[in-house]
């Protein structure tokens, strides 16, 4: 089985904003075999639909999508899983899931917190 | 000196969104003896104005706003200097210092790569 991860953010219209989540797509490189990449909502490409279709073109058979989003909102509860059953329709054959947003996820918090009061 | 630590996030008009941000207030209560608020650019109260306002009344000498954002664009760059400007301009007698947005703190970023490789 050949396995992506598919990183999710919000996208902007500053390049900058991106910045963090190409350095998480770095530091994930280094702790998983999995083929990594980053999509957007809005604004930045590749779209998620684009990102998994190329996944798709490249012989990947299963796909995480993570939404790297702190708040949990109609990105996430609405926009995000039509996205993922309409990828899911368009390729049969690949399997994608659906991670719980990273906010939601009690060790990214906890995590956030120690960083924070590392440095009081 | 009697500290604080505002975590300041973007604020939604859903409720709901705010919960990870409660969750890391939690948190964060468990790790350090500061007094922690949350305040958000908009969309939700308190805003950062009316929280620091607060915690100056309370006898807070000493306040840290820590931008709880991942991505590094308009909001953490331009509007939230201006709005910490006008509260030391405000509070002159209280310290306030304004942390990087946790996205672009490594720790942070190593954090969440290991929370979403743990699960692969």
């Amino acid at each position: 089985m050949k396995e992506a991860i598919v990183l999710f953010g919000h996208g902007s219209r500053e390049a900058q904003w991106a910045r963090p989540f190409q350095q998480l797509a770095a530091s994930l490189s280094r702790k998983t075999d999995a083929t990594i990449r980053l999509a957007y909502l809005e604004l930045m490409s590749p779209s998620l639909t684009d990102a998994i279709a190329t996944l798709a073109n490249e012989g990947v058979t299963a796909i995480r999508v993570v939404p790297v989003f702190l708040g949990v909102g109609g990105h996430t509860r609405h926009d995000l899983p039509k996205l993922v059953e309409a990828a899911r329709a368009r390729h049969g054959t690949v399997q994608i899931t659906l991670d719980a947003p990273i906010g939601e996820q009690a060790s990214v918090i906890e995590a956030i917190a120690a960083a924070i009061a590392s440095k009081s």
